[in-house]
């Protein structure tokens, strides 16, 4: 590649709602980077806040700025500094978004998945809704030749369904999950593949209950139409669950969650309200009864990764009815406006096309 | 003791406040209980609660009953289906109050502090502030005949303190305790015990924060006159605490708590709020932090009194200091009085004197 | 059932080899117990040691003696003491065989599998193989309806695959089998339930290697005539197995399968070697690699009941095709010497037909 | 430095017994490396095998080597793409001694410890018995300026003994440390700060058995001449050990170690075997009583770097009983042969002096 090639990417170019299609260099890798050719790109939820400019995004996102950062591709050069065992061009990668510093007390400790020094591609980098990205060797995965594009660039998401069903145990539980989300929806197949017993979803789509029925739920129920604690009730014994897998980030799925649970269950919570709660009963709904919390962030680094190779390897979880949509990257504006309308699974682009 | 045998105790004997002294029947064991004379009972959070009748005691306490739960005593007579290696007259034994089905799901896994079918002695069946008790014999914890009465009673509350420490590791950890009430000042030598290498403590309360000093707390701070995050800064390393114990129940200390603790740090909550939260941070406070919530409740058990007995036995941890007063049960007014006026430790009650 | 009532079953009658069908007294159950009409019962490989008298029997076993522990039947009489919520005739149950003390410090900490003052049924009291069994309300176990009494009687022996899979995490991990007697067959679709990608077996029996297939193992491997190592390779990408499960007992098996672990991984061992370890290289095969080696004895009381509960009701492993073999209790002997003979999986007898 | 700046240094300079002093270059780091002058350097047991050139080491070292990784110094120079927040100028420091490779799946799991292509300092490449030594800015750890240089130097070692406590829970137990050489030594104060109840230590010296006594033992027995289990009886209630810790290596400390545990108990080794074990019982002392064997290799990275950071911050490990002996660097000599004699604990020697 010469020193000026370009290259098409989606761009936030300036504070306020929207993107552009934009003409932009390909970048140039450093030392420890590797440059990849983007195969293909998936819509997060994240990318549609910053498209619609929330409150969280205007103070996050720095214009001008290449959006996007689940995606995978192939290696076209790597950094003077690159190790062959690391990463080689030609290889077939996937990209941990989390860029972490190596060097703080929680890297040090292998839990960089909460390094407060954390920069995130595509929020605070450049991102991948774009022909190629520049991103350090130590954030690729490799994939094994046998996996489809649009699974391998789903893998930064599914990671967090891993992670939020990992952190739990499901060994022969009574699992519920609110949110049948991307992440909810990954969140069903893992759960039975980790031996969860009973796995009951919530949702207020029919569309995403739907989803959720495809993808292995017991029961898919919408609680704001059906009782939810008797249509359970059979299910988990009259008792309770065991496990809630929070994805929603609705106060009143947390609530009802945290209520149906067991005394001594374990929640994990993946889900961020929209602001804080204004009504929250701590004493009955965890302390009382014993409940563990655990506030789920990103992907372990690299224990989700391997569980994720795991869990896709052995064929024991198939995301590929997730993808609900697929488009060039071109047309990225209605990729966003399918995922902001709540009517989609995942959503997979794809450059050049 | 003939079967017409009085005694005097404390009770609840009408809905509404305070308590009365009466004269009650001696218990009778039922064949798997035991008859206890009581030789010590200390004053508990909640006995000032039902003294008071609040909210809770309202829906909870159904009189007459005669009140109390923390107590130490020897075993007077046994029933019919008590095993020798259960229980002997003679026996210097503690209880556990909380007195469980013993065929839930919970119980038959070991976790009978959460119990669904709990009943609390003093709240839900007779109390010990009399001169006797009857109790189930799995409820009664032999001491060593070297522990002084006013300690060998304390071991309920102290559970608590345990139980909570114990939920958490921290070995090597910087610890914030967050409320000095008998709890809260007991979890400070336990903390220290258990390998933690920090621990700062907060009270509004200078008498409070003068006791967490002589415990062992290496900083006792009032947040509402200090800066709690400058004054930890060098005990911590400008880095946050690894390990939040909430002791207090008020939410702006669980809100401050939770706010310094590392990402990935763990939070035991064992203090009651006075209500539901009304403006709690959940996103940032634990989600994206990737923070393990432990709700507590009662005592583990037997795992917290084994805990307990080696605490004391190995002389690591000494509750003498946090015995503020002590009173003969007649006076149980005035104990009350001083647990309410919240300058008190622990206050220990002698009956017969 | 009049006080005189007999009852037919298979008993060691007199030190020394071999077993005599008896005409016994029906047992009267004591307050605590219950009187179960036995109608499945399976043989398990101490049955066919105490059969053959071997050592340990010899050491152990005190005649007469009703043999056998595994078991399901219905409740026909149920003691003085023993509450509707526990136990009602018309129950259908199987029976933990562990008669655990219920007050040494392991049983008040939830460890009864290792209380040291376990009796077990059909070895240190009157067993199963007979049309009635008396045995203490706390070890029965309520099946669901729907349970084939074949079924219900193997999950005593169930219960110790399901531990010893317990005992380690499998989610996502590429794990060994070594020895696919009756335990290491049930452990295969267990380990594949709770989330393992990859399952190796191993046995020296072409018999058993089918019927590992057979419950899904993804390879079965006989190491005596192929190179596991290099068998395995492709499934464990080169580095060694994560976890493995020693089902076999044999000396050669526990220590291959540890030098094919990878350092930091977990073994899990439930065979119990035919005598001392005579040339056990513990310093490379578990120390300077970081093993953890658990030691598996009988069941989680009651955890991996629940856990077997859960995964049958979920369809997640099917024991039928580990029956390979049925019989009337009257023809035990031919039962016992197809158990002997190694070309059998589970055999079940039913008494009275 | 000019590049022809030689220094002293301490190597094994041809195949065979002994080692030579020497007059080598100053090491010159490379980009990611520091060069640290050595302040103190203490001797391990593996530099005793070394010296003496025992079957491992004339496997293991190709000559010539540059001997010795326990020590401590200041940074005087960093490579070209050494991070100020990494290392500076002036840093006092000791060092990790493994040098790991950072990319198979043990590094990415953060379980380096166990890396299978770790290089050892002073075995696999140049060492610290010298003035100098370039080491990885990745294997350095900041020491707070108030630390001896002594304390400093022994933390490698320090860290043996604090990541085998650490891998099992002494909170409350009963706790038997066999073995009394430095690491064994080490261990007793930290199983006291990590909340121990009782400590029992063993070893066949009574120099190492006052030493033991000194550094806080309950109890410090010779097993050789004295009933463990009758002078252990008291103070572990004629229950067993909770806890074993295996410092020794010897087969019969082992051995006795878990006869002693209590069943469910956990022991964790680090004492390597002269050889295989030829005797082993491994169905009573593991597999029938539930025990967990952990087999420990080197220090977390970089939890136990950690834990000894708080450890001795918290001033509840005072590592200077344990040292014994100080020399001059240019009397390696007589601090080997103090070593090997075993009357001693650690041995620091000083360069330049």
């Amino acid at each position: 590649m010469s020193d000026t090639a370009t290259m098409q990417a989606v761009a936030k170019t300036q504070s306020g709602p929207g993107f552009e299609t934009i003409q932009a260099e390909v970048p140039t890798p450093g030392p420890r980077d590797v440059l990849i050719k983007v195969q293909a790109t998936s819509v997060c939820g994240t990318d549609v806040h910053i498209y619609k400019w929330d409150t969280w995004s205007q103070g996050r996102i720095k214009p001008p700025l290449i959006v996007g950062h689940e995606f995978t591709g192939e290696i076209v050069a790597v950094g003077a500094h690159v190790r062959p065992n690391e990463s080689q061009v030609g290889d077939f990668v996937s990209a941990e978004s989390h860029i972490v510093c190596g060097t703080c007390q929680q890297c040090r400790l292998g839990l960089g998945h909460i390094c407060p020094n954390t920069r995130i591609i595509g929020v605070d980098t450049d991102g991948c809704y774009a022909e190629y990205i520049a991103i350090p060797v130590e954030n690729t995965w490799r994939n094994p030749a046998s996996m489809s594009v649009a699974v391998a660039s789903l893998q930064e998401n599914f990671g967090n369904a891993v992670h939020t069903v990992a952190a739990v145990d499901v060994r022969g539980k009574t699992v519920l999950v609110t949110g049948c989300g991307p992440a909810g929806l990954m969140s069903i197949p893992v759960a039975r593949a980790f031996g969860a017993e009973v796995i009951v979803a919530t949702d207020l789509s029919p569309y995403r209950l739907d989803l959720a029925r495809k993808v292995g739920a017991d029961l898919a129920i919408n609680p704001a139409t059906e009782n939810l604690a008797a249509r359970a009730s059979d299910a988990v014994r009259d008792k309770g669950f065991d496990v809630l897998l929070e994805m929603s980030g609705a106060p009143p799925a947390l609530v009802q969650g945290l209520d149906l649970l067991k005394p001594g269950g374990d929640a994990a919570l993946l889900g961020l309200a929209p602001g804080k709660l204004t009504d929250f009963d701590l004493n009955n709904l965890v302390i009382m009864k014993g409940v563990t919390v655990h506030g789920i962030a990103g992907r372990r680094l690299w224990e989700t990764w391997y569980q994720m190779r795991a869990l896709l390897a052995a064929g024991v979880v198939d995301l590929q009815p997730i993808i609900t949509h697929e488009f060039p990257l071109s047309r990225w504006r209605d990729a966003l406006e399918t995922m902001a309308s709540g009517k989609s699974g995942k959503i997979v682009m794809y450059p050049g096309e």
